[in-house]
């Protein structure tokens, strides 16, 4: 009896402990839910931008005189939605168009397969229809798997199949086929023309942006290591802070880009011209910068196992090759800062250049230093960290050069016009001059104030 | 008129020219659609069982009584089958279930939904029904960017919305709305059940079986490298072959192996047990030993830029690193492959144990040739690159032991047993043995020909 109480009393304190185990859980999934939110604040209004392009749909169910246009198809038009609506306007046209092309050309396809098939006799016509859906599922299954198709129209090619399958098997049973393939047909229009208005009308989101700024913060990443790296190394000033060190780390993001960077690039491509960009912006010459970017990274991070190694550098080595180590890591650093610079503001990166003559420089008088006869009474053991990354930041130096020719490139195929840095002093009048602010999303440096004059209108769609 | 004849002619010319233009790029296609399926045949044979899953499922259409059972909703299973059937088994079964049970639960909701409006008057319903989808479509589409709920639960997301807003929606206006909803779910579990059977009893290709061998192959590209980076560095034996090259170039994949072996290892987790692997065969601990080698890759890429330098190593500096240089290469090559190869037999990999333990003592010996006074008479400068390289042949060592470590963890986790080699001699009665071969995809290897003894049945799902 007692233990049954006992037992009771505890299932008592486990039931009355259950919210205050659960409380933590949900401040920390709501802290989570937070910081999604703000980390990037346009994921809340994409997720508002989908409710409202669905709720705007389902008007076709909800008015009485759409709906008798539209009947069951109507269903259509949330799917599309749903499906097509991505985070980006690049991804969502590329979806749209995907469909749209697909559905049409495979609708067209199905209905001459159900015709031929619907001519040959009862018998014959499920074997043949049979016949058509296996052969056109398998061979559009195995192109799938062509790395360049699957990365354009991966989805267009499922759709095909789809629609394929669906319009030529289901013409068997429908009568009124083309009645329904055109019914489908408008929903389906209808889904895609919202999704697109939504996603572009509202706040868009431009992939084209992203993969600007992903490319620029990469290689600023890559630059603030490099500025804060000599001094680390060598313990110039005593007290490196915390968030100067997390601040270092970010280059590891850098390390595996390659799939976000392909990824935005593509939806990229879909995009109309908007803000800076035209519809042919060079995109695939990012892939080439991001590229060489992770090349650097990896040197980086070579580099970085130094940063905590045990072996002391003797003094009279250290003292030698410290101001010109330093000099390579700061004045590439900086070059490289600077090409980020010059890409989120899309001007040639001209203010680069004498960061990497001098970083060049500097790497030329470490060699000099080392031929002048350094090694008189020095423990080889001792200095050959010191002396790898003396060798690792030549490399550095070298991959900063083809960097900045990468992004030399750019500036050509994008025709980035050199820009006027102008004082525009209080009550001079700006006359016929067009100031013209940076859009925020390519000024997130907060380094380069520019004034752009009279940009052309080439930019525009 | 002559020169109308002349166009006419060169009109002609041009037109018997174009077969002869298309010709080229019909071979090239053709040849590039051969290496595809050549690549891995299995693709090949994944479009034909697409192709068979479809013509399954269309049965429902072509049979009269099956047809008369599920009406228009059939139209679901091909759908199901088309967006559920993936190439690997555990992608199928994860979308499969994603979509089983997604359209479950939201169907429910989508039900209780559309209950509460209609029991609210004429004039709220549209209001309360657009009010639900909005909320619903918000929450989910922002709950898809948690990168957890990408990573296994993102098609699920996708299929809950869709099924709740058409659900919801449509319940306004059919009146039958539980019948249809019973069929619909009828048929879309007809179209995940096809998938699933066709993907698992034809041929199956297991997502957990492609990590295995991907984690293992990559530690056996990076061992190969190694092993042919002393002899090339030193150009010891004058002929390094181009294919050798092309070998050792294969490193390079690992460095962005990162995203593949992500999504095999979420496939994998909806894996069962299959061959030797247990149903919660621990796929994390391959993310770890991917990362560590990717790691180890990083290092390999600093190395591989020294292998062209121009530079010339003084020949009684580079006589005195060159054994020690060769040995750690070596025999950390030595021990990758050994790495590799115990993954890939799944035994503990105490084989690589005596070449980890060489090519440390190799680095501790390059530290006393260091120590003893190599600097007499050399140029800093000259010896430079080989230090480098020197210096970062010692971090691979030391890398090496890390991935070494990890595999050993792995072995510990997945309680690889320890096989003793048997020399099965010929006519000795195998008795109560029980010899099972090593499946052909864990021994692509070729070096270890392993005999297992009585395989514990928990390998078994």
């Amino acid at each position: 009896m007692t233990s049954e109480i006992q037992q009771n009393v505890s299932g008592w304190g486990r039931l009355k402990a259950f919210p205050g185990r659960l409380g933590p859980k949900i401040v920390e999934a709501a802290r989570k839910i937070k910081k999604l939110g703000q980390d990037d604040p346009r994921r809340i209004i994409h997720s508002l931008k989908v409710g409202l392009a669905i709720t705007l749909v389902s008007f076709i169910y909800y008015v009485e005189s759409l709906y008798e246009g539209f009947g069951g198809s109507a269903m259509w038009a949330i799917l599309t939605v749903i499906v097509v609506l991505e985070f980006s306007v690049g991804a969502t046209l590329g979806r749209g168009l995907n469909r749209g092309l697909a559905t049409f050309i495979a609708g067209a396809l199905g209905f001459g397969a159900h015709y031929l098939a619907s001519r040959s006799g009862d018998k014959v016509e499920p074997i043949l229809l049979g016949l058509f859906v296996f052969l056109i599922a398998g061979v559009v299954t195995f192109i799938r798997f062509f790395p360049q198709m699957k990365a354009r129209y991966d989805y267009g090619l499922l759709i095909f199949m789809l629609t394929f399958c669906l319009v030529s098997i289901s013409g068997y049973r429908d009568e009124d086929l083309l009645d329904v393939a055109h019914r489908r047909m408008s929903t389906i229009l209808i889904g895609s023309f919202t999704s697109v208005f939504v996603c572009i009308c509202i706040c868009p989101v431009w992939a084209g942006d992203d993969l600007h700024n992903l490319v620029a913060s990469n290689i600023e990443n890559l630059g603030s290591f490099l500025q804060g790296f000599g001094i680390e190394y060598f313990k110039i000033s005593g007290e490196v802070g915390e968030s100067k060190t997390a601040v270092m780390q970010r280059y590891k993001t850098v390390l595996n880009s390659k799939q976000s960077e392909e990824s935005l690039a593509n939806s990229a491509r879909w995009e109309p011209g908007h803000g800076p960009f035209r519809f042919s912006h060079p995109w695939k010459q990012y892939l080439k910068i991001g590229s060489l970017t992770r090349q650097c990274a990896y040197r980086i991070d070579a580099l970085n196992g130094y940063l905590n190694s045990e072996i002391q550098t003797p003094p009279e080595f250290r003292s030698k090759i410290q101001a010109t180590c330093t000099k390579m890591s700061m004045e590439s650093g900086k070059a490289l800062m600077e090409l980020a610079s010059a890409i989120k503001t899309m001007t040639p990166p001209s203010s680069a250049k004498p960061h990497i003559a001098e970083s060049k420089s500097a790497a030329k008088g470490l060699k000099s230093l080392l031929q002048a006869g350094l090694c008189e009474e020095i423990d080889f053991l001792e200095v050959l960290p010191a002396a790898t990354v003396a060798s690792l930041l030549v490399d550095v130096v070298s991959s900063t050069d083809k960097i900045a020719e990468s992004i030399n490139e750019l500036a050509t195929l994008a025709r980035y016009e050199s820009v006027e840095h102008i004082i525009v002093e209080e009550d001079e009048a700006a006359g016929s001059l067009h100031l013209q602010p940076i859009p925020p999303c390519l000024n997130t440096s907060g380094e380069h104030h520019v004034i752009t004059i009279d940009q052309p209108s080439r930019h525009l769609p």
